[in-house]
């Protein structure tokens, strides 16, 4: 597996619109691809630099009925909290099939489709102590 | 400002050594600079892909007497959890002054040297709903 480089690096709160600001007005990033992923009940957008591929974050909230991540932002008091990092991979399918021959530990043993229609996959957080990861397709554009 | 790159993601645990391993077995990521940085009383380290610029995650842990990552850890039950993010940035001082200007609460209002002898500032948390923002400017190399 060739991890390339960082995709974005993900934060979790209670509403997209609240926590988009400050990364607008502190670091200048622009709002990107923004969508509501059902099969996740999550919102979720991107805001990039104006390189676009130079750094990405990743804004989610829990829709309605998404009560592991509701709990999970009352534990951090509402907070902007680290959900996942993202690495770019250059052969998605072939890492899991890789990973998963080592015995590393994945949620996501095939790749399914993430936001803005990247391939994806998460790794179980205790594959790397605690932090969840996750490997997106290697893609262009957002 | 122009924020050019996201530069590492840093996680704090208790061990330098013992966080590693599962960054290099799982991503293959190879072990890079690392310095007992005494100002700050932390032992960190970077670890990085073999291009070298795509992704670098920061594995830090506290020295003796540094008691507030101490209680950090305890909190987070030993697992590696986000410290900073670390955003690349054109003129490091005059986005300092920009901020500072503007009213964002800063840690470090000049740039200091870092990790690997870059030059560095901490943003306040309160100025992005929590996360902890490094701006670095920008550099060759690890």
């Amino acid at each position: 597996m060739r991890v390339k480089r960082i995709d974005h690096v993900a934060f979790c709160s209670p509403d997209v619109d609240a926590a988009l600001p400050p990364w607008m007005k502190v670091l200048g990033l622009t709002a990107g691809h923004r969508e509501q992923v059902a099969a996740q009940k999550t919102e979720a957008m991107f805001a990039h630099t104006q390189e676009h591929e130079g750094a990405k974050i990743e804004l989610i909230a829990p829709m309605a009925g998404n009560e592991g991540l509701v709990k999970f932002n009352e534990k951090n008091g509402g907070r902007s909290t680290l959900h996942h990092v993202a690495f770019v991979v250059d052969d998605l399918a072939a890492a899991l099939k890789e990973l998963d021959a080592a015995g590393v530990p994945l949620i996501d043993k095939v790749p399914r489709p993430g936001l803005a229609g990247h391939m994806v996959a998460f790794l179980h957080p205790k594959a790397t102590n605690g932090v969840l990861v996750e490997l997106v397709a290697e893609h262009k554009g957002h």
